[in-house]
């Protein structure tokens, strides 16, 4: 057990082959105290507790319960029931009755609380040394900041202690920490995770967010977290979709050149070029937009008005007892005090202007990349300056939740210097599963091992091409599928390949009459062929948009595969086919176009395009 | 010219009969010299110019200038190039260059700019006596306050000296001044109309509003003036749909006994509850709701800190030259100073809050239909108490900006007191057109006079129905049609009928094999005949999910109707017939299902429901 990896896929792996949660959390307690850095856990849940927990998970079962017997860790500013709540503020600290609504979610899908982490207090920095305790020690380089807000929630994760854990993430707290300890840091859509039973930080900004070992894992946890809550005013109703690839035709935006910041650190200037290399290896599309506005709402943020939101909180212990808050933390807080509501809503006048131009750069793109940090901290550049380093951190993470994007932080290949490399993917909210399916493949192509453990991806089968909760997939026959013409009529409706495959042997294929453009029809015939099709998924509310350019005699119905599921399809009238011509010989519209060019047996099918050949 | 009706269908009658626009423009101006109220109009535009701007119209063309040569008044805090800008405050004067954007679009639709109109100064009232110019009388009773704050725009229509006006409403200053002078006040979704040229009263919960004769005048008008503005950081892209009758049996929420509040005006209690009463006849559902969390957030409102927004506007008059600033209008925005940005926060956290609740309150329901005003206030009153019976006239519409509805306020039958009857539809943003074909419906009931004069409300051709701009039209063949057991597969997706008619004679209709249910299947087959079909207007963004629960072998193709035009939808594969029962003869499903009734002909066709004859 020593060496068992605590990755989810690996445990389950393990569970599947007779181990027992108790061995499990045991061995999650031991390595704890022989870890012994006292900086990590404000609070441990009582063991035997934990282990009566993992004894009534009962019989292994990861269907029902996604995170059976997978012990995490929570940042001290989320409800654990029975454990003390402090925010690292000692004076602050109350006791929960009940756990927060997500810890409960989890607990439901079998995961095990171990303790309370240390953070930033009142998740304010992005270092992780705000706090009266003990300083985490960085799990990779002790010379390094731990990071923070979310310090001991990182730490714990990348040393392999637990097998992830709960973060929050305001301006940076949950993905800053995964850089600077090599995991992943899943920083949801807002409202995706309630806030019930949590210490806000800004509470307008704030998320709880997930570090884990692998991006797989994080977005096993964001699965079993997200829930409406009607009790969170600002939970959202939103599907988190099942992992899946990645289309390979993203296209991905990346700061240009001029809006790059790195602060001297070269390595890491170099190691995000590499990350953009990778992308394109896989087929993206790299657009180079200017970020200048994206720094002007991060500025907002840590210069303006918000810090209010923050003061909302500390203020009754800022006005009693201001001693009891850690002088960094007071001297941020209280700026909030300069600020009046009329100042407030100039700030948010202006704010309004800066997301329309940021929206605007982000127009057509379905990702930004950037780097997670511009450079590394040390904790003595912290010590001498507590301010400005922690600044810097944020430079590519403060303007993220005011925009209302969602992102996972991301490990590269380890950077020229020896120092994990680092991304961050950025989508508009609710895209977390796209996001979470490119981190996978971005993280298993980096090839590095997990966190500050020995432990390397785990194996698993190639995930399948889904269409998400709110998707239709839609078998197209003709010129719709890739590359051909009228593709795009899918891809500007934000529809995304799934796979080629075919229908069950019980159709026939036809050209239909007129044209140009030369149109295929379906047709349902039980002594028919198996035909070509692409499966494309397509947001549900585009559907209809969609609908609008399908002409007579087309139509869509149901399509039976050869595997014998159905799926939306293109059909097609019978009365519709007067005149054409039975190409159901070719088995497919790509072998049909290919006929098409007769002798010239060199011109690839993609040339077909000038032609005109089109379904519509 | 002088009984000329200035309402937007009988000006265009005029035009369509010869009438010169430039005549009607000079009956304006003489209407106006007539009147020669000096409350009303803050600036007139030069006759001369505006007789030269209706000259240079040139020949009448209502299709390319669906507003020609309608004459219109601009409230004064929104720009028209070359008049002054006041916002009833001599020293914050201002002379714009430029139209603002919502004026620039109205002349490019043909209308024609008369005048700037008084106003609470910085549209800070809803009496319209906070001004430091004569107060306008109000058109029906002299006694009334003309309410505000867009006293001289709402006056300006119910006289009949222009066809329709233009105001602004934060707090309700589109609503309370229609319903005190008997027109209708469009009030439109939040960022529909660009508020680029235009004074800020509360800069995230403006909107440009318009005051008509009658409610379609208002909907031609919205369709006119909207439009994205890049310019606008708040502004939407949200397409307005034409005006259509509207759903028989929408769902209609009303205020509950126990939260309606007329504070003793009988006669407006009476009022309201034969309102009730009309729309209950026309087919509505009428749910009883508590009002109790919107009263909340009009109070944050009018107590809170958003008068902090109207700070960001006055302030710098404020110190530097108080005494330019009306009185009241002084000692109401100074309340911003007492408000800090934490005090912000935590008011938008207990907005959010009861936001929730009030959407909660909500659900299901497609309109909310409350009084425009809960009494009458008179100018007496006023003088007695500034504050008081102000906030009183926004009971019913305070709410509504910060809860993101959009309004139209709406004359019923006069008063047993001989005051004009008053209510205003509200609805989710988006929902203008729904709200106005209610309030046409509504308007036309209540037969009585438009404004102040003795116009009545033009006879028209009825609506024909029709789907909106993003709205999908389904053809239903079968148990979807009205009545019939999966038509709440449209109704819960939000689709709403438009008519029954039938197909062109090229198809036959087949009970499908199998069942129960019984399924019909419609197929293209030229020597077929017309087919009853119902047709159905789905938002396109719900469209995929409708499709999700169509099954084989139907799909949704399209469909030829007997007028010719073509629609979406159901179709049948021809490879689904085996085994089915041509019941073309009947000429659609609900006469095959009345043929199944044998011998009971007094069955009504609807007692089908229990037998579950469905496509799906």
């Amino acid at each position: 057990m020593h060496d068992q990896s605590f990755d989810i896929i690996s445990l389950h792996s393990a569970y599947a082959s007779g181990a027992k949660p108790e061995d499990v959390i045991a061995e999650c307690y031991r390595r704890i105290r022989a870890n012994g850095d006292p900086g990590i856990f404000l609070h441990l849940i009582d063991e035997e507790a934990a282990l009566a927990e993992a004894h009534a998970l009962g019989v292994f079962d990861p269907e029902a319960k996604p995170l059976w017997g997978i012990p995490f860790a929570i940042k001290d500013n989320i409800d654990v029931a029975g454990a003390p709540t402090t925010a690292a503020c000692p004076a602050f600290t109350y006791r929960p009755g009940a756990d927060s609504y997500v810890v409960a979610k989890l607990r439901e899908a079998g995961a095990i609380p171990i303790g309370k982490t240390n953070l930033d207090q009142f998740a304010t920095g992005l270092v992780g040394v705000r706090t009266p305790h003990p300083v985490p020690k960085n799990a990779i380089d002790p010379e390094i900041v731990p990071g923070g807000s979310s310090a001991g929630s990182a730490v714990s994760v990348a040393l392999g202690l637990v097998g992830f854990s709960l973060g929050t993430d305001t301006a940076g707290s949950g993905r800053v920490p995964a850089a600077l300890n090599n995991i992943v840091g899943v920083k949801p859509s807002l409202g995706l995770l309630s806030a019930t039973g949590s210490v806000p930080a800004c509470r307008t900004l704030d998320t709880i967010s997930i570090f884990a070992l692998t991006a797989e894992d994080g977005h096993r946890v964001l699965q079993a977290a997200a829930g409406y809550d009607p009790k969170d005013a600002y939970s959202r109703d939103m599907p988190v979709s099942p992992l899946a690839p990645p289309p390979e035709h993203l296209r991905i935006g990346v700061p240009d050149a001029n809006s790059r910041k790195f602060f001297g650190d070269s390595a890491q200037a170099e190691s995000f070029e590499a990350a953009i290399e990778q992308i394109k290896a896989f087929g993206a599309q790299i657009e180079h937009i200017d970020l200048t506005p994206f720094y002007q709402i991060a500025e907002m943020l840590y210069e303006g008005v918000w810090v209010a939101e923050r003061n909302t909180v500390v203020e009754p212990l800022l006005k009693t007892k201001p001693d009891a808050v850690h002088p960094v933390i007071r001297t941020i807080v209280s700026k909030a005090e300069g600020f009046s509501a009329t100042d407030t809503f100039r700030s948010f006048y202006r704010m309004e202007e800066l997301r329309r131009m940021a929206r605007t750069a982000m127009e057509g793109l379905e990702v930004l990349l950037v780097p997670t940090i511009p450079s590394f901290c040390t904790v003595k550049e912290i010590s001498e300056d507590p301010i400005g380093p922690n600044s810097r951190l944020g430079t590519y993470t403060n303007f993220v939740n005011l925009l209302d994007l969602c992102g996972v932080a991301v490990p590269t290949p380890t950077r020229t210097d020896g120092r994990p490399g680092n991304v961050t993917l950025l989508a508009k909210a609710g895209a977390d599963a796209l996001l979470a399916g490119l981190a996978a493949k971005i993280h298993r192509a980096a090839d590095v091992k997990l966190g500050a453990t020995d432990w390397a991806y785990p194996a698993t089968e190639p995930l399948a091409p889904a269409a998400g909760a709110r998707e239709i997939t839609i078998a197209a026959v003709g010129a719709h599928m890739s590359g051909l013409p009228l593709n795009t009529e899918l891809t500007r409706l934000g529809a995304r390949y799934l796979k080629t495959t075919r229908t069950d042997a019980g159709y026939r294929l036809y050209r239909l009459a007129g044209g140009p453009p030369a149109r295929p029809g379906l047709v349902r015939d039980e002594k028919g062929a198996s035909i070509e099709v692409e499966l494309w998924a397509m947001p549900e509310e585009n559907f209809g948009a969609f609908m609008r350019g399908i002409p007579s005699p087309l139509g869509i119905g149901t399509v039976t595969l050869e595997c014998g599921e159905t799926t939306n399809g293109f059909i097609c009238e019978s009365a519709g086919l007067d005149g054409a011509s039975d190409i159901t010989e070719y088995g497919g519209w790509r072998n049909f176009l290919a006929s098409l060019t007769t002798t010239n047996n060199h011109k690839p099918i993609t040339s077909m395009q000038g032609e005109q050949h089109a379904e519509a």
